[in-house]
């Protein structure tokens, strides 16, 4: 397949920062399908983690630190069923969010870990949004409909869920902007200026990183 | 002044990002005044730390992390002599960065806790250029001329030094997204298209914030 043109693009966001809808807007601009945890995790449990997908998801993501931390402590050798099921879910995932973005020809995935499960992919492009308290609850409340006693907890403990997700599966942290090539302030941009940026971003992203882990 | 055009870009940058070629390149294509640390080391320097620009810092700098720290210590109501040579410096130059950000029509300023000290200013563009540490070491070899067994822990000191700087000042983590409007991987983007983005991005910035430290 040539790739010359191909873009996946992957959203991780703050709670509140208008990411999802970032997203959104960015795959139907581009004219792509778009991806969320929600659709992620219906195509995972469709997929029964079927012994041949999780095999395949250990293959492919023997360079990731889940897999090293099961190889170190033992359950790598052992095979597919010595994982936890929450360990399994997570492979079965990561196949999905693989095979996405190696079969479509280009697409938009928000959340799970997809920077990090993607990050050697030359046509990946890896984007953080976040914005400042005060504009998240604002977002949270006028646009999600949260109520306003509760925001403020639901924000932190979302976000603290989805750093302690991405550390455990990934052994990095959350936000960090090394683990993306572009970080962005949703407060300062109109949600059209936000799509555009990122897609003269990706266009003139130079193409680095490698396909190895793609058997076609 | 009317100042719907004008922008004030600060650059915070990673030692081998290459954040200072890209802050020289982008002040030349606004064809606009460039100052670095240099630069406003020598301006601060020429002030002579006079009584009148520490006294006019000081009133600048209310909202500062330095001065709430100075008051809590009891050296705020003291007045300037109270403080010490480092913090006097700091101020002179805090006074230099806020009056060029003022009364420059536009201009790029590269470090010296200036997206800090101009966090509030509706025309300012605040942008973190960071970059993979092969890339780093790399350009610091081949751009920068350092030899190649020096630089790990010359990247490494001084980066520590520019965080140790900005916590000491401003209060805050070096880095970290949420001082920026934009954090960017030099590593992905011909020099030229990253100049071209931040100069998409400024122009289409949301103005916010305000100038009532602006007495004219």
């Amino acid at each position: 397949m040539n790739t010359d043109n191909k873009r996946v693009i992957t959203i991780s966001r703050e709670f509140g920062s208008g990411g999802r809808i970032i997203g959104r807007r960015l795959a139907e601009k581009l004219n792509v399908p778009y991806y969320d945890k929600e659709l992620l995790d219906k195509i995972a449990e469709e997929s029964g983690f079927s012994r041949e997908m999780i095999a395949g998801a250990e293959k492919r993501a023997k360079n990731s630190f889940l897999y090293s931390l099961a190889s170190a402590m033992g359950t790598g050798e052992a095979g597919p069923e010595s994982l936890s099921l929450n360990e399994r879910f997570f492979l079965a995932q990561f196949d999905t969010i693989r095979k996405l973005a190696e079969e479509e020809e280009s697409c938009v995935i928000v959340g799970r870990c997809a920077d990090y499960i993607l990050r050697d992919l030359p046509y990946a492009t890896n984007v953080f949004i976040y914005a400042e308290e005060a504009d998240k609850i604002k977002r949270a409340v006028e646009e999600y409909g949260v109520p306003e006693e509760s925001v403020k907890k639901l924000m932190k403990d979302t976000d603290k869920a989805r750093a302690n997700y991405y550390a455990y599966h990934t052994g990095r942290k959350w936000g960090d902007p090394v683990n993306y090539h572009i970080s962005i302030d949703s407060g300062y941009l109109e949600v059209e200026d936000l799509v555009d940026l990122i897609i003269e971003y990706s266009k003139r992203q130079i193409r680095r990183g490698t396909t190895i882990w793609d058997e076609k």
